[in-house]
């Protein structure tokens, strides 16, 4: 018998926020109060409105297989939000409903890019994307955004990358993961030009969108008809383990992606479609979840300079703060494992956002409850005053 | 402005039976009564313990991401399962919770196998198998079953397949759509050792499992702790649109699954987890279900040859005969076409399953109602005897 190995594209990068989960649950098994700062999950119930249709769903009883496009009652549902919210008119011929964002994807990239493509990837970023496209035969051209620009995207940042070196597609995620940074409105309009232009396949990651706490974010759909939007319940609309998510796919891309959904997924989670459709109704209680979010930021934004850590980007949407810890380490891993055992907070080491200067940084997610927020956050405070 | 095209890997095949669905849709719209007999979709509701147990997590509220590998509970249920049911002893920590058996195939071939890879395939099969190899980079390898071995698989055509062209990996089907016929235990366990002494990795596609109607299918787990087990809630337990399905993994690929599916879908959907517990518990209710396939496999059985339609695969399993017509066309997709507009009957062309000789059959599925399966073959029936 020979050895069974992994394939080599198999050796992707755990994520750390799903190891630093797994040790936190273990201490919580061992009788420990922990407080979850690691997870960019909204601590909260899903919303009554989208409960009560799943339950209506149930009690009508089919959950069969559904259209590889998605329910077109919600694929509808979804291009009236672009209406109404994003003022952009997108017909629901462009939508395509996925398995949450991971699956839109997975897709996105198999339909954008032939083995071998470079890919434009912002760092600090969502690591998942590099280990997706490792797994497919792609390989990311990192750009890395810094202080310079406030952890913002430009089209300048982008122009110096795709000097440097050609890449045929580029991710793009606004409001960002971990920084909570968003894309001026002018720098998205011009990024769309520049991949219009060059032939570069923009895809965009929305999945922040309604979370912001200044300012607003765009949709790329306003500026081009060729990028891929991504979007997912998971966040503002708080569904996180329904996995449901939605493509705005360019016209020409549009049959493609639906004959690689019936084979690599054959429809999304048919339950979750219906319950999605109430989500847009929901607004009233989301806007309560959000408002809870809010209020830890200002706490943070208070509290983490009197505690020592005063540098981090600017958080002006989601619910993050990416955190600035070269005075305190150089092993972010260590530091958080440190934090984790003795203070009982879990936090995510930056390495997971920035293989090459996320052993200086960490990230803090403030989804949870405002009160675990406040809780943590003075754990975090005495054990750094202890630890000085 | 450069012309946005798709990417070459992602001209994948459509799905037939899934286009077929389309344009019968299309005709109940305008008034028409069509009788599906082209998914294998079972007609039946989500048994009742299984939507039970969905609303009590839904009234607990919770349905957030859950680990990658899957709930414990499950897994451990699953566990469970193999020792009461198949009388074979796997550990929970082998067993993976994916998104439906679609995406257990997409993260198996991504670990098992480096682009370029070859993998066997037999045909007749499931026609999303090469799709999606194709999509990742890897190409197939043609086993073809014919009615010389009843459509079975042997261990002699796999070794002779090998001695034609290597393969690093096999997929075997059991019971198979689109036949319905099941590999021979004795076989089963000879291409096991076949593929452990080779260091091919076997990839058993068992998810119609339970289904069998004459003799009784084994699993690979019995044989091998080399060889990827897929299995799904969507067959015998009724659950399609949930979707939701699991792996038995070797132990050395058990970590590398876990990263790729933190990655690629973060975890499978959490209220159909939560749910698909249950399924396991609501034995009485499937095997109600399955009475109704049987019954329905026998009318077809008797009726079948007396409309002209003798020659098919022993459908020994699942819910589909898969019929040569080859004495009437060899053109299954018109044929299917024809039969849909002027019968009102939706059918699945060969060609979904057989690239090659697909044009001459054609896949029955019997997966509705016995009432249904009796009205179409009855439409069938009088249609060919008109076209006569």
């Amino acid at each position: 018998m020979k050895d069974l190995k992994p394939s080599r594209r198999a050796a992707v990068a755990p994520f750390m926020a799903m190891d630093v989960l797994r040790k936190a649950k273990k201490l919580e098994h061992s009788g420990r109060r922990i407080i979850h700062m690691e997870l960019g999950e909204p601590g909260t119930r899903t919303p009554t409105l989208v409960r009560q249709a799943a339950e209506r769903a149930l009690g009508d009883g089919g959950v069969g297989y559904g259209e590889a496009l998605g329910d077109v009652a919600l694929r509808e549902r979804i291009a009236r939000h672009y209406a109404e919210h994003e003022g952009v008119d997108v017909s629901p011929d462009r939508i395509i409903v996925t398995t949450g964002s991971s699956g839109a994807f997975v897709m996105s990239f198999i339909c954008g890019f032939d083995a071998g493509a470079k890919i434009g990837v912002f760092q600090p970023g969502y690591p998942a994307y590099a280990n997706i496209l490792e797994a497919l035969g792609l390989s990311s051209v990192t750009i890395d955004l810094g202080e310079e620009t406030g952890f913002a995207p430009t089209v300048e940042l982008v122009e110096a990358a795709y000097r440097r070196e050609r890449f045929s597609g580029l991710l793009l995620m606004s409001p960002a993961n971990p920084t909570g940074v968003m894309i001026a409105p002018g720098e998205l309009e011009q990024v769309c030009s520049f991949c219009d232009d060059a032939g570069i396949l923009l895809i965009s990651d929305e999945i922040y969108h309604r979370l912001e706490h200044i300012g607003r974010a765009e949709t790329a759909a306003r500026y081009s008809r060729n990028a891929i939007v991504i979007n997912s319940f998971s966040k503002y609309y708080a569904m996180t383990g329904w996995r449901l998510g939605w493509i705005v796919a360019p016209p020409a891309l549009t049959r493609p992606l639906e004959r690689l959904q019936q084979s690599l997924a054959i429809c999304a989670p048919a339950l979750s479609q219906k319950a999605a459709i109430a989500a847009f109704d929901a607004t009233d209680e989301l806007e309560v979840i959000k408002a809870g979010y809010a209020k830890s930021r200002e706490l943070l934004l208070t509290r983490l300079p009197r505690i020592g850590l005063p540098r981090f980007a600017p958080p002006d949407a989601a619910f993050y703060i990416y955190a600035d810890i070269a005075h305190l380490t150089d092993d972010s891993v260590k530091f958080c494992e440190d934090v984790l055992e003795e203070a009982g907070v879990a936090l995510t080491p930056g390495v997971d956002f920035d293989r090459a200067r996320g052993s200086r940084t960490l990230r803090i997610s403030y989804a949870g409850s405002p009160e675990d927020v406040a809780a943590g956050i003075e754990r975090l405070g005495d054990w750094l005053s202890r630890s000085r």
